[in-house]
């Protein structure tokens, strides 16, 4: 079977340690030739994932293709997949959620909880929403990570807004963020991986801290299950999905935004379920049975960002003091240089006990800087 | 930091896997460019690890080296030592290791319970020795994965050994095979992992099944430890060491062989166990604290080798069967030929209960076959 990804960071590098579990040839298209997982899969093709001509040359060869970007060539990858190269996420997928504007219109039309939004074209349209305010502002087109997402609290944070396509979005009251992990295969059958809970980090808008399985009411869960199976039926899409979700003040579970690929919130499968996010998009991909995603042991992942004010060549502050601990895995993804707020590695901590895990988490994010020099 | 692997099969292979979680740069040369690990490093270097040149070259520029099967060249790993290159392991435990006349003979010099041996030269030696048998004799130097070892019951069976140096050893009346793993670091610091109990298959001679932390009385643990230990501490080198243990009837612990390398009895550390055996010897290559040994539930290890009559590329019969299993862990090495007792892959499973364990060890052996078509 070959098997191509697009694009080379630190998921595409997890993905392939997984794969060496299998007997899949891979190939990378990314254009950095020094990217995470340029040198984990048999055959690196550098180029640009947003490109047609590159995208459909670089899979018109292959079995399967996944991403673990959304910024891709869709009309490439569907000219593919109407060729007979399977495509998971189905690119119609990929371009529903890769556009915040059509993406929210999505859970619209399918009866899923979102919260309230109205479409902005230009900055001057937000003057036309301020009952909408405390909002958020996200750019239609070519957000990521915390770019392309503005919180819009009142009139006087209006000129902060997107002067493009974009979806205003009523400020949930979030009393939880949570996000489930949810595989589909190409008979539709569906395995979903315990919801993880998060905080977010208020300045870099960056995944802080993570536990899993999620201390959830019963009702809230299977709220939040229903919702997020919902979503991947909806897309109608084989593939791997993180359903990110808001838990209100009252209860109501809402959809914040889905991704149609292996993702940060699941790093911790790693280690701490039976079938890794990773190896289950492999399983998928393969034609493979789906696997167990039931979790081993409780745990939690802090994320290494790079450290605010340092740039250059990458240096783990106190990491001898982070693997000395006796239920800590490190991942870190090989990125020669730092900058603030990169995603430079992550730590996973398995414990039966939360107390432990949080103890551990809160330890390590003092600890553990990505410095430069 | 640099680091080179002399060897790309399934060791390197797993290896490799766990080298991406962190920032080392890797080397690997091995005849094959299609083995199992060429894919998974940053430079693949074709070339013969037994030759000195090749070798030498090869180390140069490096950091760190290491080795996944001990059949390399000496010399030239002395030679690079001699001029500043860490070797883990050390080139004179490898050479101690590799012959295993040396081998038995360290055992004895170092005071290290192993069962009674004579060297013998020629094939005609053994007529001399048949108050020894039963004996196993081994061929001094080439014998890998059941080849230079034969049974030599009694008189009839001695044109059976090896016309070349030897050794003879008188066979141990075995309760109970056992393995234990044993890092040391630069600073001579160590970390056991717990044993593991071993069946093997008296027609291959290769790893059949194994269950980990094996079931032993306190005084044998503690035996085998110590033992183990001091196998380690007499080869005085940093690294990651196998030790075969006999445990006989009377509850004696005797030293079968040691391997100077991760090793098929460590599969199961992937998942079971914090820190695996190959995370951890590229914590002792990059100079990071040991990690943590415990297991975090019991595992078994069902090898997947190659059926007999059957050669050509390779089909995993009932390879779905198994990934439909809760607790089951698929590792596939990638090797597009299969033919009889070829190491084609292992299957580790996790339970807390061993009464699952030896159920699923059990049924995989009988499921899942390695076929040629």
């Amino acid at each position: 079977m070959k098997a191509g990804i697009l694009g080379g960071g630190q998921l595409g590098r997890m993905l392939l340690q997984a794969a060496a579990n299998y007997t899949v040839e891979t190939w990378v298209m990314e254009n950095d030739p020094n990217c995470p997982a340029a040198h984990l899969c048999h055959h690196f093709v550098q180029g640009d994932i947003n490109d047609f001509d590159a995208v459909y040359a670089f899979g018109k060869g292959l079995d399967v293709l996944t991403i673990e970007i959304e910024s891709v060539n869709v009309d490439a990858l569907e000219k593919l997949e109407s060729e007979g190269v399977k495509v998971y996420p189905k690119p119609s997928a990929i371009r529903t959620i890769k556009n915040k504007i059509l993406q929210k219109q999505f859970y619209e039309a399918n009866d899923i909880p979102t919260s309230a939004f109205v479409v902005t074209a230009h900055l001057r349209d937000l003057n036309n929403h301020t009952a909408l305010l405390p909002a958020v502002h996200k750019i239609g087109q070519g957000g990521y990570d915390g770019k392309g997402v503005q919180i819009i609290r009142d009139e006087k944070d209006i000129d902060k807004g997107f002067d493009a396509p974009a979806v205003l979005e009523k400020m949930v009251p979030i009393h939880k963020e949570i996000a489930m992990i949810v595989a589909m295969n190409e008979k539709g059958e569906t395995a979903l991986y315990p919801p993880a809970e998060m905080v977010f980090d208020p300045v870099l808008n960056l995944l802080d801290y993570q536990l899993s399985p999620a201390t959830l009411p019963e009702k809230v869960f299977w709220k939040a299950e229903a919702i997020a199976l919902r979503v991947v039926k909806a897309l109608n899409s084989p593939g791997l999905f993180a359903v990110e979700l808001f838990v209100d003040k009252n209860e109501e579970v809402l959809v914040n935004e889905t991704a149609p690929r292996v993702h940060n919130s699941g790093h911790h499968t790693i280690e701490a379920n039976y079938s890794s996010q990773y190896d289950m998009l492999w399983r998928i991909m393969l034609g493979y049975p789906l696997g167990n995603t039931d979790a081993i042991l409780p745990s939690a992942i802090v994320n290494l960002l790079g450290a605010e004010g340092h740039s250059g060549d990458a240096v783990y502050d106190n990491l001898d003091e982070v693997l000395k601990m006796d239920n800590v895995f490190v991942h870190l993804y090989g990125k020669k240089q730092t900058k603030p707020g990169r995603k430079m590695g992550h730590v996973t901590i398995m414990h039966k006990d939360y107390q432990d895990l949080t103890h551990k988490a809160n330890k390590i994010k003092h600890l553990l800087k990505v410095l430069g020099k």
